[in-house]
């Protein structure tokens, strides 16, 4: 049995694993985990991604694994991963280390992955999005807690974690991909965030923190009711899915594109944009006799008191 | 009977109001105007608020009156007022220039007075606002119709006013203040907004007013529930008003939040910040026998299945 945790409860109590980069993040969250865990009824091990990226990773991640062996962790996993480059190098190397995590979590039987993202983190996922701009979802930042991952310091500021290093002697490494602004959020992180703070004040990261905080909760609210009223409103049949104009006509705009959305999305698997969502809307709130509205995959047309939705190929209308 | 519009028409036709400061937004604003009010049935005329701020500014205001006579608008009336200091410069200008506008419409009779503000300006009051980060309301932005103010413009760029001004011959007034970097809405237009735009991508302002959109719309249906809820569930006593814990545990944190301030701000006149709103909302979420909360006006406390609010001043518990 090694060391850490004490072996009269290791076999029974629960299992959870800190992400840990070996950076000033994940090293405080590891350090306050290792802390905290037998008060908690927990036991903490860490699971290290080596992505392969960088010349020296598997030093760095063999470095890592002794810091959380040192703090008592156990067990410690250190994972190596190929990175391809699907949707580009941040995207790419995300979705080899969070395949990774999830196979150590379900190996270890851990009941969740614990990672080491900060407000500051947020703030920076938040105005990415924002940027983006693509209506539903664009605000919502990252959760605090998925089920299956649990992020405990998305209301701690960087600075802080990066002092409590230094408070315990715990000595950080420095991902030099951190520097690189080839990165957007590197550049989010480096200027765009300093320039926002200099300009607007010094609360700008939690201001758009709480905007995001705020906004998530009114999208899950209306996503919720909205689900709620498709099920009871929505017509399915061979021809395709129908909702009585009645009924959208009587909600507020918030749910009226919900439900429309909602109809395209079960139906369909269409992911309708803010645009074409709007311009189906209107056979709705702006009716003056229009004929079918053509959307990718989708056809839509008011009959009656209904309007109708079916499915629609660009090759059917070829001639 | 002055030029313009034709004199059988003057009298009957509603009137609406360009408010003309001489840039080239409200220029291009004042000349689409005059091109579309006989189509749409209207006459059109022109309000110019002179601040009194700057050198010359009466000047400014003769120069832009006669634009506005010009293209056709009748009546051009010229406004001067004094602008004091309430709530900082932009603040106290802002004030005096939409009372002015407001005593305009009134003394005319007009139906709306047209603003010139462009895509431009709603990412800038987007920003501003997000960097406030007061949650509800801090994506509002501004309304493309309030009633009594209606902004055509919303969606158009300001490089297309522009556009617009030299295309016509139009000589705009470039105001020196939107130079001066003392105002931080300046310094959003002229530092803020571009670097976002070269870090992020070009779409950065129409993407803040996508999401701006969004977030209104979804925070005016849930405003819209909350208040027909609140009529069914509060109880209002000469002790206070109460509201059902069932409900409130009930429904989605966003409407639950929403049902706490609405029964706050209506019995006690008070606005509450998010943090508190969030704290009362835990004696529902959260509850291990709490005992009350005090919040600045108000004292909060569970009683069975009621949430109870009462007055509560510091004074009275002050010894």
């Amino acid at each position: 049995m090694p060391a850490g945790l004490s072996a009269g409860t290791a076999g029974s109590e629960p299992l959870v694993l800190v992400a840990l980069s070996g950076g000033p993040d994940s090293l405080a969250l590891a350090a306050a985990t290792a802390f905290e865990a037998s008060k908690a009824g927990v036991r903490a091990g860490a699971v290290i991604v080596n992505h392969n990226l960088q010349e020296g990773s598997a030093d760095v991640a063999a470095a890592a694994a002794q810091q959380a062996r040192d703090l008592g962790l156990d067990p410690v996993d250190i994972r190596s991963v190929l990175v391809g480059d699907a949707g580009g190098p941040e995207s790419a190397a995300r979705d080899a280390r969070y395949a990774a995590l999830a196979e150590a979590a379900a190996e270890h039987g851990a009941i969740r992955v614990l990672l080491g993202h900060t407000l500051d983190d947020q703030a920076e996922t938040v105005l990415l999005g924002l940027a983006r701009g693509s209506g539903a979802g664009s605000l919502k930042g990252m959760a605090a807690d998925t089920g299956q991952y649990l992020r405990p310091l998305l209301a701690i500021a960087r600075t802080t974690t990066v002092q409590c290093c230094e408070d315990s002697g715990i000595v950080a490494w420095n991902d030099p991909h951190n520097l690189d602004t080839s990165y957007t959020r590197v550049r989010v992180r480096q200027t765009v965030l300093p320039l926002l703070e200099s300009e607007l004040g010094p609360g700008i990261r939690d201001a758009l923190v709480r905007t995001a905080d705020q906004a998530r909760e009114d999208a899950d609210a209306l996503d919720h009711f909205a689900e709620e009223m498709a099920e009871d409103l929505a017509e399915i049949s061979e021809a395709g899915i129908s909702l009585p104009v009645r009924a959208l006509a009587a909600n507020p705009a918030a749910l009226r594109q919900r439900l429309i959305r909602l109809a395209v999305a079960s139906e369909f698997h269409v992911s309708l944009s803010r645009t074409h969502t709007l311009e189906i809307a209107r056979l709705v709130t702006d009716w003056r006799g229009q004929g079918p509205i053509d959307v990718p995959g989708v056809r839509v047309e008011r009959r009656e008191n209904l309007l109708h939705f079916s499915a629609h190929s660009e090759e059917r209308d070829a001639v």
